[in-house]
């Protein structure tokens, strides 16, 4: 599963960032990275022409939904072509020259922040600062050289920017994980698609859900996610994200969606991509 | 719907806020504000005895769930007693003395900033700055006393706080909305409950949502909204948070909770309350 040399893909947040890992675990070293600020921009990024995929979180274990992420990604015109699941290990990254005792002032995204709480109740001195993302706070830690501030992030962070781990694995849990999705123009080569994703609108009576996840339900096809997200201009209406594991076979789910046509507003398919393993999971950088 | 005069209310944020008004909506003018800084904070209001009620924001119409909100709605002991619905109408406040014309820099919460996109396309030598809250930043706003400086929040955060409101209405989309629920020890004098709230934790197989939502369906029993939550420490497992309207005659939803039980690993009732009112909103300060 590799992307033709120097791919160009775009994410939200700076170089290092897990999304860039992400990227990475799916299309190789090669790939250009395009950073986005916003989520906004990130989705902007293939249709000005600027990049070839666009990798974006949609999903975190403990947090939930992207919200963001997920809106945006019903809008967008192009496909999901594959998925990326990362464990998220935040570790304490300093300058060159900082310890832990020299550290005085962590930044880093509040959610990050959030997320190593035992390690703050531990050491109570130091203060938070909360940055618009984990890369980018590694990346201004290692610029400023000021020993007594450092960044949580990711290790792919700190290798990218130059940074030191001063401590590993400040996260509260340890089953965190973040689901990403690649879109692009067309399929990737390689493994066997076996997720579908889908969009419905319901028609808006009692038992409208029921109605629409019978035609799954009873061919024995499992759900792996579903989700509401709320329609703009209709308030207490919602949209709602499925996700089908597809079996190899895919008569039964070509039966399902077409039984699904008659019992929704609205279906749209978002793609069919393989998934990616999500028990054993280790870093791309074991080091 | 009135509480016992004096009723001590945990809101997250300020005086002036939303959540404020939302309580004065349901308690009346009465009430005692304790103010929270975190929804960690304000949900341990009840058990350490410094409030009879809080009331948190579960979901807007525009940004979708309060993710913080909800999970720790769901280990709440004590029940949801009722809801409020709020029209989220943004106002660009300053101190007194300051015009439109003179203000560079305005401060709000993200989501408030995010929420008046048209306002900054139209006057773009305004600097935004993210604050905490809304009603925080009007306060900060009117102690400084800087005619360069405003705040974006309700009319209620002006009024509460002392500021001037120097443009109405900045808000991208009217069809905004918040849904606040009010905990408490016991159900609140006053109209009949209609709205079920559940939590659901499904068995883990194929159709196990449909089967769960079949005792509902059968008896035409509508649901307001469903929502997946992750659960902590079994990742890409949920739980759903569940809305269902009752009819007076509660003895088909008797039923059906009946049979749920033996259809899913757990079920757990939030609560059974008066639902608010959702169409031709007004803000509680028509002025």
């Amino acid at each position: 599963m590799r992307a033709a040399h120097g791919a160009r893909v775009a994410i939200q947040g700076e170089r290092g960032a897990f999304s860039h890992e992400a990227a990475v675990r799916l299309l190789g070293q090669d790939i250009q990275v395009v950073p986005r600020p916003t989520f906004d921009s990130l989705f902007a990024a293939m249709p000005e022409g600027a990049a070839d995929y666009v990798l974006v979180p949609v999903e975190n274990t403990l947090v939930g939904s992207v919200q963001r992420a997920q809106d945006l990604l019903l809008e967008s015109p192009f496909p999901v072509v594959a998925e990326a699941v990362l464990p998220i290990r935040h570790h304490l990254i300093g300058s060159a020259g900082a310890t832990l005792e020299s550290v005085r002032v962590v930044e880093s995204h509040p959610v990050a922040l959030a997320q190593c709480e035992r390690f703050f109740a531990a050491h109570p001195h130091l203060q938070r600062v909360a940055a618009e993302d984990t890369a980018g706070s590694v990346r201004a830690v290692v610029e400023r050289r000021d020993p007594s501030r450092a960044a949580i992030a990711g290790r792919w962070a700190a290798e990218v920017h130059g940074g030191v781990v001063l401590q590993e694995h400040l996260e509260d849990h340890h089953e965190n994980y973040t689901r990403f999705l690649l879109l692009g123009r067309a399929p990737l080569d390689g493994a066997q698609p076996d997720t579908l994703s889908l969009v419905l609108r319901l028609h808006h009576q009692p038992g409208a859900l029921w109605h629409a996840l019978e035609p799954f339900a009873r061919r024995g096809l499992n759900l792996l996610k579903i989700e509401s997200r709320p329609i703009h201009g209709r308030p207490w209406e919602y949209r709602f994200n499925v996700d089908v594991q597809t079996p190899p076979d895919d008569v039964e789910v070509a039966a399902a969606l077409a039984e699904l046509g008659s019992r929704v507003d609205h279906v749209r398919i978002l793609g069919h991509y393989p998934s990616a393993p999500r028990t054993g999971l280790q870093p791309a950088l074991a080091s």
